[in-house]
């Protein structure tokens, strides 16, 4: 690849972004567009409708400005703590960007260009290569100019990181304090009650509770497993409340459809969703009793304590010789509880586990399939030899050039739109009873299986494909760094590319909405139906940060061996910070929140990408024969593992634990102000799971039973989370989370 | 090496064993070195010397029947749940190899024997490997045998380790409840209390306890740091002391050394002692203030809880918002503070810890020096022809064997014998606060050190000599087992003779205790002292529990590889099983205890064990050209791991935590009892560090202070600590800690 490839790929990705904004500006303008752009202000109703007006056709940079404006305190209220955090997260990359890009880019570049390994050609037709470590000799006195740039990028990358720890850390802190009617603080989940036959679950809990923590134990509540017959009948519900939505509309414009089982305003379901709910009614005195209805109850239960730190101490505490019994742990908040994990029995747990996780590295080996395909893309002679038929074409110089610039990037991101829903299940199976643990799972995954796939295997079947015998020269492990050090400059119009395609069009892919949009559209104008339940997501932050931190580790690795990738990747994180904070004012909704936990992930997978880097170029180093060089990364190598270390020990246990100090506290300032009554009566109603066990509950209940028994709306679409939302909110707002304004 | 060479070493060994066990019965009799060989009793003073007899001239086997008749509860209370522990292992191991020894010897070995690969000779001059596997043909329909050893191993060591893992679990749980007054279970140790220029330390603390534990909290006790002219002054009392005692015996007694300077019953000195106490007290006045002596207060103290529960949930919480400020932890025991690390800034500990592990890394792969240096002697053509001027001597046959078959091992133990003590200065390094901690990480250590050094440097070293280009053939890490299948049985006359050597004759040196035999006949017969200072020591977990499980290590491993390995292993579990048994009923004591916590290592290293032998299982059926044997071996890996997944869940809490419900239940008992007061009074006297803080217990505290932080006895001498005895059971006794009878 040379240059003017680079610049074809790079013109068609700035063509297509700029395309694609313009139609954004105009889309979102539109009133029928307005619930896939503005879902989130929908939500809350605060958003007008613009009348018919000229501007409404003319592209504005309206959106930029205005994502521009708003402050970290306003994202904070909008889109909680995991919106800012995620911010951060494009603002730190920003910052050690900016640093990389002009200590490479007026440090190493002109070292590597002056180079003479390759030789120089015509500007617009010099090899890529020419501007790689590739380009350096072996002893070059200048090698000491890539060792100061590691000296730059990682000491600037330290220092900006233990900051954004510290004030991530007071952030999470100020969360805590900062609501403090939040019930989960109350609460805890136990687990594997014991089975016995002289009393039911709940007498147990009871006795338990009673006789062990009897000054502190408030109340508890038992975990239901709706049975298939709730599972059809709350089927049968939604599916009227859909169909009268619908028929209500009928009556008023005639459609295409027309439903004539729902004529009467729906009343005939009115009817039969009142029947259910007395029958019910009459379920939940049963439950009561210890007939049959007792398998219905699972050995699981939330326990409401007087305090929040004796519901912390207790959720720490070994509280049976038998460890599998008893377990607790503290509560996820109300909206965040994920009803049909807390019906798995805990002996089953382990097992999920371990199958989970072989089944996520199974789905790690297999995906090598189209990586490998995508490899042999690259390389156009290659796919000459094993494709005869493709000689014709890419013969042709323009899509020569498109198939090995463009395509490999774009059928990669096809395939990797199957990963999240797939992660996401394989997380829904393991087994955590909350939905932030389950995205926080996903994110985990979903960035192994991205930073392997992506880097690791790239690398290395790039290789294979172009020196068969690179595994049996390097074979030790000692060998690793210089293998690396030689593939990835060999790679690097991958990575460019794939800096360009990927990341660029999947940012304006993002900003547009596509799949909403697509939605959106069929249904008006074919089905020609209006308002059809608002599909407002969450913010899918287990795509999204493992995107951010590839991106993120592709710069690091690349930095002094492909300085000419920086200034792309700046670019992508200006747009995305005006992109993600555009789509977080308006598009996302936040139903639960993680709390600032993806920040520990986040920093270990900089710091593993600062020691990639290190140890890359200490393979460099070794094949350029600057033992000078060497001797002077080994120091930072384990400096930065000290200083890793050190943050650890500093601030992760902040996200592990609460803090006690603060947790007695706000104890103390709730019996001042005399909440403690009210708290306490709140406490039972946040956690309903289903109308049968509390009648006064039961809307909110039911929905967020609807919501993940039956319809699972992460797995629905690819990395995205359709839900109802007004429901929740009351609930959230009555405990003090952060309600968008 | 042939059959005769084999028969050669096994010779001498039984020789030297039969040898020293006989002079051990006889020496055991002497009265002059009752000391050594009845060190614990006599420190108890249960032991009566015997008159002249001919009897102690004669050897008897009495002391095995002893070591038989005693029961495990006997040991428990001799011993303590380490002892019993230990036991346990010896025990397992026994069963477990009995079964591979039947399973191998009358399934495998004749399938060995019978495969056509290697020729036959005369049965003397058989050479070992037609006993291993590598006589096997490729494709042999007689694998299945090997795979049915492996599943009946496999099967029945899950089977042992899963009742051992559920029996030891229980004797850990009446280990707590059976001694209700360890004031352990009420102490926390804090550290890094935040230094404020207001106020001491020790108000920090009470201000601290009072405002957020106020309920639970009952006092506490800073730890002082002694400076230079207090450990001088020590280190001159101590001596004072010696000499006194030596002083007394000289003045009944004229011997070589007659001391001037200690003449009048050494009044001088205690004149001096007593100076030095009152000096002391007049220290712990100034302490009480502000001024200098401020500096001498560490910022770690011990606190007091009013109840069990309060102490452990305590522990467990996140006190400040800076995780690096009131770290908190259960207190170890009184007599196994390891006061000097205390004084270590908490800030330090990462550091350290992280030093520490480099260190260790960096000892191990240093070591491999003298164990290429051995390998190179099992190979005596290779010998020859780098050492040319061996060749005479290697010529004689006898000297040839000799050399090659008993000289390698027995330089791997003179080395080895550096392994303990350096181990165990780097766990000191590390910062445990606890004896038995350092203890239990020198245990780790040691460990992973002789796996790593034995094992596998030796089966890979012999292999680089063997055949230099082994790494090349199997590259990458499917062809690791393949490598391990052929490189073990080619490894199996070093790994016998190992056995032979330093399994036997190490068990017949511990039993003989040679080296405080050689100090206790250097002190009665050249300085002709009597009593000079009984050295008792406590039992060396971290050197003989590595010990055990490395032979148990290479019993798995060689089992259906080379299953002549097995019967020897079994004499030596046997051996071991009576020697160890005798060793705690006679010669160590018990100065603290780990509470068992040596059996989840034991555990894992079983399962590690197991599944190396698996995966080198794999590799053989991969080399002998049997898919159906790989087939059936895999489910079995899957098995294993799954099953130690169980255990860790199902046993494992129990080590690291305290059962609350065990605890609240003590608890209740105390104040039914009305023991509670008396339990307060006691504590604080229980971890008095000096005399100068607290006068009423300054007996014990000193001696404790003495032991660490002046006389550190575990580097004295490679893996054993002597020490002062009889002060420490005063307290042991007050607390009900099992006390030897």
């Amino acid at each position: 690849m040379d240059l003017s490839a680079l610049w074809t790929s790079a013109g068609i990705n700035i063509a297509v972004c700029l395309i694609l904004f313009s139609l954004y500006s105009i889309l979102r303008k539109q009133p029928s567009h307005v619930t896939v752009y503005f879902g989130r202000r929908l939500s809350i109703g605060t958003r007008k409708i613009n009348s018919l007006c000229l501007d409404r056709f003319v592209p504005s940079a309206s959106w930029i400005v205005k994502a521009w404006k708003t402050t970290e305190e306003d994202i904070l209220a909008i889109g909680g703590l995991d919106s800012v955090v995620f911010v951060r997260i494009i603002i730190f990359s920003l910052r050690i960007f900016s640093i990389a890009t002009v200590t490479c880019v007026f440090i190493v570049l002109p070292v590597n260009y002056q180079g003479k390994v390759i030789g120089h050609k015509e500007i617009a037709y010099e090899s890529l290569e020419v501007f790689t470590i590739l380009n350096v000799q072996e002893g070059s006195k200048w090698l000491w100019t890539h060792c100061l740039a590691l000296y730059i990028i990682t000491s600037s990358a330290c220092i900006l990181l233990y900051f954004e720890y510290k004030s991530i850390t007071k952030m999470r802190l100020a969360h805590v304090t900062g609501s403090p009617l939040n019930p989960s603080h109350f609460t805890l989940v136990v687990r594997a009650i014991p089975w016995s036959p002289e009393e039911s679950y709940s007498d147990s809990v009871r006795n338990f509770f009673m006789k062990y923590h009897e000054s502190s134990y408030l109340s508890h509540q038992m975990v239901y497993r709706s049975g298939k017959v709730q599972k059809l009948m709350s089927n049968a519900e939604k599916m009227c409340r859909i169909l009268k939505d619908a028929s209500i509309e009928q009556n008023h414009k005639p459609g295409l459809f027309h439903c004539g089982f729902c004529g009467a305003h729906g009343d005939s379901f009115k009817i039969l969703s009142h029947e259910s709910e007395s029958v019910r009614g009459k379920s939940s005195l049963i439950d009561n009793g210890l007939g049959e209805s007792k398998k219905k109850v699972c050995a699981a239960a939330f326990i409401f304590f007087k305090t929040r730190y004796a519901a912390v101490i207790t959720s720490h505490v070994l509280h049976s010789s038998n460890p599998m019994l008893w377990v607790t742990q503290l509560a996820p908040e109300p909206h965040d509880v994920y009803w049909s994990n807390l019906w798995i029995p805990y002996g089953q747990l382990w097992i999920r586990k371990m199958a989970t996780l072989l089944a996520a590295i199974a789905f790690m080996l297999v995906f090598l399939l189209p990586v490998t395909v995508v490899q042999g893309m690259t390389h156009a002679n290659k796919l000459q030899q094993t494709l005869p038929f493709l000689k014709g074409p890419l013969e042709k110089k323009f899509i020569g050039q498109l198939l090995t610039g463009y395509l490999p990037s774009v059928v990669l991101i096809v395939a990797f739109y199957t990963v999240p829903p797939i992660m996401m299940l394989i997380s829904s199976l393991e087994g955590s009873i909350s939905r932030s643990g389950r995205k926080k799972s996903a994110c985990f995954k979903i960035l192994y299986f991205t930073i392997w796939n992506v880097f690791v295997m790239n690398v290395f079947t790039g290789t294979i494909i172009d020196q068969f015998s690179v595994f049996t020269k390097f074979d030790s492990v000692k060998g690793l760094p210089a293998q690396l050090a030689s593939a990835i400059p060999a790679q690097a119009k991958f990575f460019m590319t794939y800096v360009l395609s990927s990341g660029w069009a999947s940012l304006a892919c993002e900003l547009m909405q596509l799949y909403p949009l697509l939605c959106n559209s069929i249904r008006k104008y074919i089905f020609r139906m209006k308002d059809w339940a608002i599909s407002t997501m969450s913010f899918p932050y287990h795509t999204e940060i493992p995107r951010l931190l590839l991106f993120g580790f592709i710069g690091f690795t690349c930095s002094i061996l492909v300085p000419l990738i920086l200034p792309f990747l700046l670019v992508y994180f200006t747009l995305a910070y005006f992109i993600y904070r555009n789509q977080i004012i308006n598009v996302y909704i936040t139903k639960y929140e993680c709390g600032g936990h993806f920040w520990p992930l986040v920093h270990n997978t900089v710091i593993f990408s600062l020691v990639m880097m290190q140890i890359i170029a200490l393979g460099v180093f070794g094949l350029k024969k600057s033992p000078i060089s060497s001797g002077f990364t080994i120091p930072l190598v384990i400096f930065t593992i000290l200083f890793n270390q050190y943050c650890r020990q500093r601030f992760h246990p902040v996200f592990k634990n609460h803090v006690a100090e603060i947790l007695i506290d706000m104890d103390r300032e709730d019996e001042k102000c005399g909440r403690t009554e009210e708290i306490y009566q709140q406490l039972h109603a946040a956690y309903c799971q289903s109308p049968s066990t509390s009648p006064d509950s039961s809307t909110a209940g039911s929905h967020h039973h609807e919501e993940d028994s039956i319809q699972d709306p992460e797995n629905v679409m690819p990395g995205k989370e359709p839900g109802q939302v007004s429901p929740s909110w009351s609930i959230a707002s009555t405990f003090g989370a952060p309600v968008p304004k």
